[in-house]
């Protein structure tokens, strides 16, 4: 397949945009340690971690593998360590000043590590970079965006297969093994990584009728029931029947980037308040159109979907059912599936950036019954809203 | 499939072993948070958390989702909360004494979730509750046993499917895709759930040659190249040919519960020397066997397998080659692939006990050429040790 690498320049410009943030958050340095974190500003994932200072060269420190670190990653300094305590040393080593201010990476950062990193920095004042690291990151490079191109190859190759193969007495689970099978093939991961504590996902989900309309654990508008209490997400085992919609909601996975996609697919016919929801929900997404400009909050685009959804009259039903209703409709993505932007309730006051990937997913949600709805994901590129994800909108009839 | 629920009788003796630790070591409360730790205590995962007082009814808090949590789990107290804010109230309104030293899950918890709880118990105390869950969940029933004897079945599947789809031209990824949807469609949940910070893992992985002797970020002893460096394990796309080892080393997975297992296949033939090698490591398996019983110290059982492999010549390939080795040869499993106890080094001080189960591998790595080894799953049972795996386990010639 061709391992593709992360160029230097690629890097560079990632590192040289964070610690422009740090200057302006006056932060001395940054220490990254988080897996997705790691990839996006190395290059490579090894056991380790990556110390980032407000001027200067970085300097990655891994204590396994360092031969896959030297062979994977473009950055100049990778050095060996086995021991945190090592750490000080190495940076001063660098030639680099005692950090006064540190971010560090508190909303994934386990507790018991983070105690360990302060005794290394026993004088330092400790603070969150996550959401400098989110900043950075929600902006993708021509680099990032052709390979979440062909992520959304992928997951429209995913949405074919989906039509070949349902048919009536297969179950959810037959169909999402086909799915991810097909996936998997074309380079898809398996893992979907996602930032939030407890976020637990594989390659998407595949469910039909009621299940849709089942909440889990997930914030996901659509759960699942799961075929397991342990994994209370995704297919169950149900068998596929006519007349109730089944939905296919897939993440493209390439080279570690991730597009979101949902489609909706039907043994036979629908009821007519299901095709009229499914239509109600691309006029939502060509109201986002309209709306999702550089400099529009992402709190107004949810507010004015949310708005226009209650206008169609599907208050109860969108994004989930009364009561169990989740309060965004878009969610950007990239290494992770809950990357900046959030279409939230309540972020007003953070303006949309060209550059920025977002999933926007409205959908309607029918207990009893199920789901119906669209995902995409989109690029504000410099010439307007670009639409990465491209399988036909309109619900399959098999 | 038919949902297992996890039984009343059930939930109450893993409650009340944990109340008992918490009674032994002064915790007024442990609070749970981590799905892993909600699914066993619980019997289901919702988006909430579980209030254990050290005497009295624990309280599962739920936000989302209630009819789920009603539903999949057999606790008697289940209340609904939407913010954090509320939980003292619901502990007082249940009769329960304010907590002034609580426990909760620091080597998973993100500080930015701390540092919220601890302002909900400004007064309190908090330590680390993982050690406690950890010693009450390694001690498995007979509930969870017959759940990991199917998924030893399921593995078993996984490895007779593996002996009928390897052939010359195909390549790991294709040999991985189908290991996958076979176990897929024997309820394999896709995800494996790892307690440590940045463990990534799904169902398993397939490689062969010397992608096998490939170290990785991942700590376990083999660890592949990956598809991409932002997942640098398992399947690489590398063609399968004659004369290397080809290694499968999948988890079984039923109902939330894992067993783990590798085998070695080959096409044509292998050197003397990895034929050798496997043996060895059958004999350093024989080994085990005769010292995990109960009362014998974790690191004596790793320590004298690291021994007899030295002894055998295998000082530098060992659980990885020299400077990438791994410093144990088992670990427990059940909800997580690395529960309690680990045959590790520097783990002389606690004993095996009746009721626990470990995934014990052997295995040798030579750079260039491949690994070879063996992985079972083991309980120690009153009556000895039950080997819970039963996968041929001489190397597989096709």
């Amino acid at each position: 397949m061709g391992m593709r690498l992360t160029p230097k320049s690629e890097l560079d410009a990632r590192l040289g945009k964070l610690q422009g943030l740090m200057a302006s958050e006056g932060l001395d340095a940054v220490m990254i340690l988080q897996n997705a974190d790691l990839f996006y500003f190395t290059g490579t994932i090894q056991s380790g971690c990556m110390y980032v200072p407000v001027q200067g060269t970085p300097v990655y420190m891994v204590r396994r593998d360092m031969r896959r670190a030297m062979s994977e990653s473009a950055l100049s300094e990778i050095v060996p360590f086995s021991s945190m305590r090592e750490v000080p040393g190495i940076i001063s080593g660098h030639g680099l000043p005692e950090p006064k201010r540190i971010g560090m990476e508190l909303d994934v950062l386990p507790v018991s590590f983070y105690e360990r990193y302060r005794k290394v920095f026993p004088g330092a004042a400790i603070s969150d970079a996550t959401p400098l690291i989110r900043r950075v990151r929600m902006i993708k490079s021509d680099f990032e965006l052709e390979i979440m191109r062909r992520a959304a190859i992928q997951v429209d190759r995913v949405c074919r297969r989906a039509r070949e193969v349902i048919r009536e007495g297969m179950t959810d689970l037959d169909l999402a093994a086909e799915l991810e099978y097909t996936a998997r093939l074309d380079g898809h991961l398996g893992y979907i990584r996602m930032r939030v504590f407890n976020g637990e996902m594989i390659f998407g989900h595949a469910f039909s009728g009621a299940d849709g309309a089942v909440p889990a654990y997930t914030d996901t508008p659509l759960g699942g029931v799961g075929m397991s209490p342990s994994f209370g997400q995704g297919c169950s085992g149900t068998g596929l029947v006519p007349q109730q919609p089944i939905v296919v909601d897939f993440a493209g996975s390439r080279d570690g980037y991730l597009v979101d996609q949902t489609r909706v697919f039907a043994l036979g016919g629908l009821p007519e308040y299901l095709l009229a929801g499914h239509r109600d929900m691309l006029a939502v997404q060509d109201k986002m159109a309209e709306l999702a400009l550089p400099g529009a909050p992402w709190g107004d685009v949810y507010d004015a979907c949310l708005a226009l959804a209650a206008e169609q009259g599907h208050a109860d039903n969108f994004m989930g059912f009364k009561g169990s209703q989740v309060s965004f409709v878009g969610h950007g993505v990239g290494i992770e599936i809950d990357e900046y932007p959030f279409l939230a309730r309540g972020f007003n006051d953070v303006p949309l950036e060209t550059g920025m990937v977002f999933a926007f997913e409205p959908k309607l949600v029918f207990p009893g019954v199920g789901a119906v709805g669209i995902e995409n994901t989109f690029h504000i590129s410099g010439n307007g809203l670009e639409k990465l994800t491209f399988s036909k909108e309109q619900i399959t009839f098999l």
